[in-house]
């Protein structure tokens, strides 16, 4: 298996892109990356996004965008997971970097959000969730954590307001990132008295959706020649682990075994332990799934994932800092280009431009994409050389 | 590159399945590749699948199924490529399994098409389309088969009655064929007064839909050991190319320039010529797809697609046997799920398992699926050993 390294990103702030097509936001993102990798043309296209179908009519985004980027006659597909699969997009693209049958790939994480009303989106993001088993019963996605929240506070003893970290932080770090979607430091007395959602989940422990892409170019590791000072990121780990899609099927509803199988794979692949992650882009689309993520990544204690927060320790200059480009509780979270924001934000700290929350001397960077509640789960490894 | 071989295959007969839930119909197709080839677990699934967003209201089908067939905690994930998202699919396996990463992949193509009215199934086959360039214009996915048929009939002179063997043949075959949607031998006759659809395309010119599902296991080669006195299958060729998505924007819309490029790649990596194929199982979605993927992939003149049908050399005793196990035409053309039917069919071929319409020591065989009006195309070869 050839080793790869990630030689260019890019990205579009995430917002209400009104005045730009499905097309242009991902093109953006794309040209972006190849521009960043001094590239005009890559062997293949991975595209990474859950809605377009039901959002935009549009399927076959592989072919869609690979003409619109000027990419005819090269390999492309589109990869879903639901909010995994930017991910998951990388990670098609990685084994076919790596198994030698392409020596190039461009991996674009992309969603428009906003062309329909809220209550159709809510809808569509159930697709996330059991048809059948769950949404069959009118539990909203929203719903589904909320209720995994509530069983987490009253099993652990934890309050609402100890909560408030993860999302004081995410927002205080995306003042810094120009294409973070929320612009705005939030105190412990605003988190607490935000707008319910679903009980016990309010509008503050919640991401915002919205219109966005980031794109990466992957190409085999030896073949990265100059980089202008930059250090060469390698994908060190990659893994990809489910779990049962619906919640109440799981042995425990309040560990993530998806999380803990797939960073396990990818810590073993990497060589690492989570003791050398210096820096970790988690998937805080509820306050509570970062709490979730930090237990079982071995960042915490079962029950314990607040305490990180709590303790002043997953702040940018702290023992594992999380969210440091506003997560997407600030960042934003356009569903399936989530995963692919992750990634380019952990490359830009490995390549120490993340200005006021640059972690010092970020080597290792850990990335994590969860799709629906829990049921998709990839983690990539990152390391500067 | 790890060469990779076909361990198992499986399928369920494509009908409407109203007594059968997604993850029944494909868990079926599952569960018997897995049975065919004598496992028990997997490390991974690649499913292949277009519609079930809008159609079953489910996206995230890779933790979905993994859910359904007991694979908790192995990887798993969706590809999408319109009508080509089954062999999509098995070649995102492919490179997974290749590069070294896992050692086994189920790879599954699945649709259940028949649970929406057929306006609403219309709808959602147009996604395939370009949304802001053709579907806008009120063009259905029938309708821009029908445009390319047209011009290729004024461009070289054809009759519409010249098409009638692709039909017939594809007919006359899936009686032999369990697993096949429609069981009855048609006419010329029959083919010329059958029910218009969109001008010059009618009813016996096109597939029908269905639910349906077929898988295969994929493995390294090195691991098979016995197969009971079967051929070992091998995956000798993968490669998947694109064009516009949108018909007009092409060069040439009566030239499918990605199965000329996939067809190219596939030829060379498995170093054989058009001459050496005994079988091609291609995407007959319309009579016209027939002719242009036989012309692109070098076993007709362009323009000339057609002759061969009218020669008598595309039955299973002809020079080019096509559509040996009905082909979309009769088989039944269940989208996401078609791609890998034809894998299956093409093993099936390789191991002597078709009965009377067999092609008599058939070795090589490549099957072609097609996405949307010829955006995304994958060409796979086989060969028995």
């Amino acid at each position: 298996m050839r080793q790869v390294a990630i030689l260019g990103i890019g990205q579009i702030k995430i917002d209400e892109h009104w005045d730009l097509s499905l097309r242009e936001i991902g093109g953006h993102a794309a040209f972006a990356a190849m521009q960043d990798a001094g590239m005009e043309k890559v062997d293949a296209l991975f595209v990474g996004n859950m809605l377009s179908s039901l959002v935009s009519a549009q399927n076959q985004l592989g072919a869609f965008f690979s003409d619109w980027i000027g990419l005819w006659h090269q390999e492309s597909v589109k990869v879903e997971a639901a909010c995994a699969s930017g991910a998951a997009a990388l990670r098609a693209g990685l084994m076919a970097v790596a198994a030698g049958d392409i020596d190039s790939a461009l991996v674009v994480g992309v969603e428009k959000m906003t062309d329909k009303a809220g209550h159709d989106v809510t809808a569509a993001l159930a697709t996330a969730a059991d048809a059948d088993y769950e949404v069959e019963q009118g539990v909203s996605f929203v719903g589904i954590n909320a209720l995994i929240m509530r069983r987490y506070m009253h099993e652990y003893g934890w309050k609402h307001a100890d909560f408030a970290p993860f999302s004081i932080n995410a927002h205080a770090n995306a003042i810094h990132n120009p294409f973070a979607r929320l612009h705005q430091k939030i105190s412990t007395d605003q988190f607490e008295k935000s707008s319910m959602v679903a009980t016990p989940i309010n509008l503050l422990d919640a991401s915002p959706t919205g219109d966005g892409a980031a794109a990466v170019v992957i190409v085999p590791a030896e073949k990265v020649v100059s980089l202008k000072g930059k250090p060469r990121v390698m994908v060190a780990g990659s893994a990809s682990a489910t779990d049962s899609i619906a919640v109440h099927s799981r042995k425990d509803p309040l560990f993530l075994s998806a999380a803990y199988e797939s960073s396990r794979r990818a810590y073993e692949m990497a060589s690492v332990t989570p003791q050398d992650i210096d820096v970790f882009e988690l998937h805080d689309a509820f306050s509570i799934m970062s709490a979730l993520s930090l237990e079982a990544c071995g960042f915490a204690e079962r029950g314990q994932g607040v305490r990180l927060g709590l303790d002043n320790e997953i702040g940018p200059n702290g023992r594992v800092p999380v969210c440091t480009r506003g997560g997407l509780k600030a960042r934003g979270h356009p569903v399936g280009a989530t995963g692919m924001y992750q990634i380019v934000e952990v490359v830009q700290q490995l390549r120490g431009e993340c200005g006021a929350t640059q972690v010092d001397g970020a080597k290792i960077g850990m990335a994590q994409n969860i799709g629906g509640s829990g049921a998709t789960i990839l983690t990539h490894i990152l390391k500067a050389e």
